[in-house]
Parts: structure tokens; sequence; C-alpha cells
């Protein structure tokens, strides 16, 4: 379970002092080819860090030979400063490894609006070019913030392998922390069949990953291919184990969310478009009120309706349907007989939730509202 | 201070036994007049609770004689049988005090979902008509839910006065708990010009409360009118009067809100629009992760960034600005010497935000997410 595990991609972690801890705070990801091609996708925020403005030109011409990662600092809101700093980064990965800068790419994740503490980040990258091999669990681990567990995936295609480390949660649409996820095959595929094959998976699982409705200046996705295993995979192949590797790294996203107690999902069916699917549920899913409700294990539907009432979908009003966990506790916008004795106490709550306007469906997952969620947010610079 | 400060009002209070702690759940206001006019703003969610669907009819000539309160239910979600409820509430009103039943409104707060106990519901009614008199401090504290103090307000006309009484905090865009307030006046005024006085109030202060996003079933604001002082203000003083009410029931709300340690008022300047100015503060205002840094009394503006980020206004990402307490904290977004020691540990934060995109402004109150808010909100109905 690593991004070294398909051929031709070597990885390094290393403390370079950056976090207080003392916990691994850098790592570096290269691409040995034969083939080194990328797709990506970045933050939606229009305030994006440094290192998002540097990678997204680097990733531009479809092509990466090298990612270098630190945590502890995200470099967002630096200024001027901050983006020489991305750059110098980036320029020194590439010297040591008789790389051009413009097909290497910088991701940072930690503390917004410090400037990056340069002297450790020059250390740390000899320590990253000398120390590489086959380290993917190591780089996994040094990507880590406010994770609990280092987050990997392996995926095994006909003939190829695709590796994934994650950190944080949330993107784009979501995101707790900042999330940034590397994604490396050994599969033969041209920049363009990877940006498809990315687009399409971050779209069903990242985006519809929604814990706490901010957004991180830094959120970037990378997929590298190598070529290395001689397969071609079919689109539709690449496609399929893309997607796999996505969901589990989302769903170990979830998993480990800042204070989760719970893990929610909520479908919305019945809804006159997927779209306005998605966005009811993501409505519900953001409601402080449902999901302190989720906490408490209260099969509060009521609050499902109050917030499901304010998506700006087309619903029926009087003929909204509620189920937690497959128990039908609202129909026709009333309550059902022992809908309050329903038990929520474990893990996973499904929540589904019916407009009566249409046909089309749609799921977000989110989590409770936790005391920890506020405690590990409100003790975060202090 | 109170609704029966005007002359031509009565109000009542009583004990009909729908909250279980046994406090008081029932209220009256009537209009004895001269006049009997009315204006009316509620909630704008799509799953509105009966009692809001009736009022609203009732209102609708602007005409109100009579409005009865229940706390403790909201009979909201309850369907045809809630509908029927309410309006045998509006008319055992109307018949025990000879009024026609379309001239009473019905408000209620509290769970949804539930059907309303009816039996203590008329009991109740019987007892509020014997009860009618000065007493609207009492009905103050009979609406309360989730609140710690009534909030009553008595504001001065020349020749005139206006009181009003609230509970809940939010309204319409916002929303904590259900959100109810009755304002009375005995200036002279028609329908006409209540209603001018009552949108453009509630626009730039109730609407502009914003505690955690969420918007209930039942917000209700009524502004009734006696026309006994005989005296006819001019619309600014009619207009300034309302609004002052308003302004200071919105306040009285942010102070009490669900789990409040701090009142926080979010400023964008240098917006487009003030339409936009008001989209982006509120954007920053829901989100949790800025709202968690304020409990703690962290000076995180890298939050605010991140959070203004993806609001769907015009900005310039690279000059935006941000204040705490007057101190400046981020300059052409990136940190300004000290940021991080400005002292928020105070009750009260202001948060300037400046976009660099134009000359509009908007502010939105909120408050921070404590242990607290999440404590009450994950137990309300277990």
């Amino acid at each position: 379970m690593s991004i070294t595990a398909p051929r031709g991609f070597r990885a390094a972690a290393t403390t370079a002092g950056i976090k207080p801890s003392g916990a691994a705070d850098m790592a570096l990801v290269v691409n040995d080819g034969p083939q080194r091609h990328a797709a990506a996708v970045f933050t939606r925020n229009k305030v994006c860090a440094a290192p998002v403005t540097l990678s997204k030109a680097a990733a531009l011409d479809g092509r990466l030979d090298a990612v270098v990662y630190n945590s502890g600092n995200a470099n967002a809101c630096t200024g001027r400063q901050g983006y020489a700093d991305a750059e110098e980064m980036q320029g020194a990965v590439a010297r040591s490894l008789g790389l051009s800068p413009q097909n290497v790419a910088c991701c940072s994740t930690g503390l917004i609006g410090e400037p990056l503490p340069m002297p450790l980040v020059r250390g740390g990258i000899d320590a990253l070019v000398a120390g590489l091999g086959p380290h993917g669990a190591e780089a996994a681990r040094a990507i880590m913030t406010t994770d609990t567990v280092p987050k990997e995936v392996l995926v095994e295609g006909e003939g190829f392998l695709l590796g994934g480390m994650g950190k944080g949660v949330g993107m784009m649409a979501p995101s707790l922390a900042t999330m940034l996820v590397c994604l490396t095959t050994d599969a033969v595929a041209t920049p363009e069949a990877l940006d498809a094959a990315l687009r399409r998976a971050t779209a069903c699982t990242f985006d519809v990953l929604d814990i706490d409705g901010s957004t991180s200046t830094n959120d970037t996705v990378l997929l590298l291919s190598s070529g290395a295993s001689g397969v071609r995979p079919a689109q539709e192949e690449l496609d399929a184990v893309v997607e796999r590797a996505c969901r589990e790294l989302a769903r170990a996203m979830q998993a480990d969310a800042e204070g989760v107690t719970k893990r929610v999902s909520i479908t919305v069916a019945g809804a006159r478009s997927a779209e306005e699917a998605l966005v009811a549920a993501r409505t519900v899913g953001r409601d402080n009120l449902v999901k302190c409700a989720m906490f408490g294990s209260d099969p509060n539907w009521g609050r499902v309706l109050a917030a499901v009432g304010m998506a700006p979908v087309e619903m029926n009003p009087e003929a909204i349907s509620v189920r937690f966990n497959g128990h039908l506790v609202c129909e026709e916008s009333t309550a059902v007989p022992g809908a309050r004795e329903v038990d929520l106490s474990g893990p996973d709550i499904a929540v589904e939730i019916h407009l009566g306007a249409g046909e089309a469906t749609g799921t977000v997952s989110t989590t409770d509202l936790s005391h920890a969620y506020v405690e590990i947010n409100s003790a975060y610079t202090t």
C-alpha cells in the first residue's frame, strides 16, 4: 500500500524541523519514467497558496517529474516572499535531481500566514534527495497534519498498479484542513487520459466529501504515471482504478476527520436533477443543527426537514420523506410513529431524503459536529 | 419595557403544560384599537410550520386583532392535523374574544414534528383570555425556549410608544432556534406604512444576524398598531423607531444565542456592491473554522482569508486586509508583524475585511462556535 509500489517511483521523507512536534514534515516523490505524465486538480478557493499557483503552472503541460511536500506550514497568505520560497523549493529539488524546475510541483500544508522557515526547508530537501527509495509509507506519514493515521491505498489493474497517499479531509467544495493527495501508477497513459480519469474520480469522491463546508487554500490532487509496466489500460479501466483509489482515500479521510464520532452519508432522492440532489444533500450536510443531532445520536428528522427546506432546489414541501439507517421516520413531511426511537448510536448514519420533485439522486459524505471538533479547531494555532 | 406599554394593547401568559419543565408556555396579545393595523414578515424556509401558513393568510389584509403564542412545540412538520390544530387555536381565541378568526395570528416555537397537545392548548387559551391585562413582561417569558433571558424593548417616539418582545435567534437567512418577535405601537399608521417600516428594519437587523446559518420553519415578526396615541408619525420617524426596536432585540438575541461566548461582527468593505459585501460577510460568519477560532480567542486571520476566498463575489485575492478589533493583522493578503499577538479574550470581536474590489460595505452579526453550542444542540430532543 504505497506510492512506491508501482514501478518507476521513488520517495523519501525527513524531519526538517518545521513541525514543533518533531514529527516528519517533508516528503519527495520522484517519477523515474520512462513516461512522466501527470494530471492535477486544485482548490477552487480564490485565496490560494503560493505552492498551488506554482504547481498549477508546472502541471499545465501534463508532465511532472517530481513533487516536493512539506507539512507544518501551508505557505499560504505569505505574499511575494511565499511565492519566492515555493520557487526556491522547486528549484532546489530540480537542481539536485537534474530536472527542469517547471517539471517539479510543490505542495504545502499546515498553518496559514507564517513564512516558511527556509533554512530548515533547504536542509530538508538535501536529506530528501539523499534518501530516495521505496519509502512511500514514510512519505505518507510526513504529509500528515491533524491526521491521526497515515492514509494510503494500492489498487491493482490488469498488469499495472496504482498507489496513493493522502492527508487531511476535504477539497474544493469541502475541506477541513488542507487535503493533499498523490496518486502514482505504472500504467501507460497520455496526460489527457490521466486528466479525464482524475476529474471523473474526484467529482464523485473528494468533491462530495464535505466535512465542515470550509475550503482550504492548498488542496491539491496529483496523478503521476511512469508507464513502467508497459501496459496501456483502456480508459474505462483507468477510470475505474483511479476512482477506486480516490474512493478509498476519501473514506479514510472521512473516518479520520477532525473530531469525528459519526460517519454520515446524506442521500437526496426525488430531485429534479442530479445537480439539485447534490446541492440539497450538501445543504443538509453542512447544517450545524443536523450535525449536532448526529453527534447526539438523536433521530431529529425535523432538523433535516428544516435544513433541506432552505436548499435552493425544487421540492414538494408537503411530500418529503426521511429515512435514518433505512428506517422511515418522516413521510409526507410528518412524523412516522416510532420515529424518535430509531437507534443512531452506531458510528455510521445514513440519512435518506426524498424531495418528491423528480427522479434524480445525489449523495454527500460528512461527519457529525462534536466537542472534539470545537476543541481541535479552537486551539490550533495557540 | 413591554408590549403592553403602548396604549391599546393587553397581553396574558399562562402555563398550559406543553413544556416538560413546567415553565410558562402560552401567551396572548390583543390589540384593542381603535386601529388594528398590522405588518408581518415570515421565514423563507420552503418547509414552514402550520402557524406560519395560517398567520400569513391572516396578516394579508393588513389587519390583526390578536396573536396567540405557544412555546415547547413548533407545530411544524405536523401535516393536516397540524394545520387543523393551528386553526383551532385561532378559532378558539376569536370565539372567546368576539373576533373574526381571520384577524387572529398564531405563532408556535419548540420541537419540530410532534403534534400539539390540544387538550392542554385548549385549557391554556381559556386561561389566557381570562388573564388579559398589562402583562407584556409575562408574555415575553412565556414564548422562551432555549433563551436564558426574556427579550423586551421599549422605544419612545414623538408622542407615541413602540414596545416589543422576542425569543430565539435568527430569521430568514439565519436562525438558531425559531425567532418570534411581536412589536406593538400606539402610533397611527396605515398597514402600508407599517409594512414599509418593518421590511426596512428587518433587512438591516434580524436579516443580518446569522448565528449558525440554519433557518427555522417558524420565524415570524409581527408589528401591530393600535393608533391609540392619536399621533401619526412621519414615515421616517416610524422607520427609525421600528429599526431601533429591532436592533435592540437582535442584539439581545445575539447576546443570548445558544452557547455563545463571543459576540462577533463581521464587516466586509471594499466590495463591488452592498449585496456582495453582505454575501462575503455571511460566508465568513458561517465558517465553522473561523467560529471555532473566535471561541478560542485565536487571532487566526488565515482562516478568515480562506473563508472569504470561497465567497462568490468579486475580490482582489492579493490585496485583502483584515483587522481584529481595529488591529491590522493582514495586509495585501499577508501577515502584519505581531498579528498573532492581538488580544481577542474579551466578549466582543469585530472582524473587518477589505476585499480591494470596490467601495461597498456590509456587516453581519454572529457568534462563536463553542462546546456549549454542541452540547445544547446534541441533546435537544433526548
